[in-house]
């Protein structure tokens, strides 16, 4: 999604070019394109799939929006298992329309991973939950921190459900470290993820994200914290960012690897 | 604030007019009004000045900054006094420029805070340190969680440093409320501010508070929450929307009163 104005053989080949070793694809994409192609084209170059986004938005308070919800989930199980990856990640969802109970649509959300689990383990996925930004919390996803991420994923064994770090999401919390230890102990990790966080806000917040080292987030801090929680997994550059899409996505590309080396890797 | 487009006479005659028994006032009205004047004003009219708005930004590294706001701090102390509130409200201040360091702001303001409270004792004013939602951070305020405004506050008597519960920045944290019991054993509460979280969220975010009742934040749950916790104290309306400040700011103040019973008031 970084560069969604790459097509997914473009952005397969420039991954394989730059030696970026794998990438996190997106449903939509890779379903236009077909699922069996995307992970042809992508062993064929030697890259990983390093996640799908993404399941989730299971907080419907309806029978048939639930029973929709479990099926589009089911889905996205059966696409991340085609595609080679082990992962797929979860954003939770918002409110319904009209809610103003944000602990019964938290409740949901474990009642459904609990209705997911065999089919995940069927598949061989990990359920990744997601906490999103705090701001997200009405209108996209109810699971705002660590810590409630880690408190629905102990429900559950945890090559089965587990977590994702979002640096943009959880930057500001100063629960969060202690929560990734937490998380890395009971190895609950199943994924990182790197933004950066620049003001002013775009309208709607979505994309907003910054470029690794345009903001405040201290990302080398992050990868190091990760790394003391044991977490050897890859790490994912996830960029939703209006100024990033409207220029040359190979560019784009070298520039986020770049920006990796320079502000990621390393001691 | 809320209605910003009013004078201060307008605001205090309206209050009055509408039943309204009180008012929050912000420092920059009251200082191009006179601070005494609007203190005569007010009292004339039998109308509280439930809090004063705001001191802090307290995060500045350098000790010329340091120095300046501290400077500044004592001078809103010295307003709030002569208007006769007992409360300074206080707002950290976010990271200064090209810092991506939260947890040294976050120390810088606990000190700043050591320096203020002897001048508070001393005026007679509580500094009521408020956690801004996390989506301020960066740019306006360190302090994103009630349980960090109160680690912070449980360092200096209770009297002379609480915090600020507003649903808009807190209405997302499962913690909240335990926090708010916690606070309202100590004493703590030192104001209480009402609005509405609706999305989308504007660009920059910070004028994008809800009217009561037009979002998903449960009001009357927190209003019970605050009661439970033992609070007794004025309930503010603080608004900054820009579609409220562009109608009649007379009509916007008699909604808002209305909203108040329909959504916050009785059982």
């Amino acid at each position: 999604m970084t560069v969604r104005q790459l097509s997914l053989p473009e952005l397969a080949h420039t991954c394989a070019r730059l030696g970026i070793p794998g990438a996190g694809l997106w449903r939509e994409p890779v379903r236009a394109y077909g699922v069996r192609a995307a992970a042809g084209l992508m062993r064929d170059l030697g890259l990983t799939v390093t996640s799908l986004c993404r399941g989730g938005f299971l907080t419907a308070a309806d029978p048939a929006g639930r029973n929709r919800a479990l099926d589009d989930n089911r889905a996205a199980l059966d696409e991340a298992a085609a595609l080679g990856t082990d992962t797929l990640v979860l954003v939770s969802g918002g409110l319904p329309p009209g809610s103003r109970d944000l602990a019964g649509a938290r409740e949901r959300v474990v009642d459904a991973l609990a209705e997911l689990v065999p089919y995940a383990r069927a598949a061989g996925v990990r359920l990744a939950v997601e906490p999103l930004h705090p701001m997200f919390a009405a209108d996209r996803c109810v699971v705002s921190t660590l810590a409630q991420a880690l408190d629905i994923a102990e429900r559950f064994p945890p090559e089965r459900v587990g977590i994702v770090v979002d640096t943009y999401h959880v930057w500001w919390d100063e629960q969060a470290s202690a929560q990734v230890a937490r998380a890395g102990a009971a190895g609950r990790i199943h994924a990182f993820q790197l933004a950066d966080w620049t003001t002013p806000l775009p309208r709607g917040v979505l994309n907003g994200r910054g470029q690794l080292g345009d903001g405040c987030v201290d990302l080398r801090h992050w990868r190091r914290t990760l790394d003391t929680a044991g977490y050897r997994g890859p790490i994912e550059v996830e960029l939703f960012n209006e100024e990033l899409w409207s220029r040359d996505g190979a560019e784009v590309l070298a520039e986020t690897a770049a920006r990796f080396s320079e502000h990621v890797a390393g001691p």
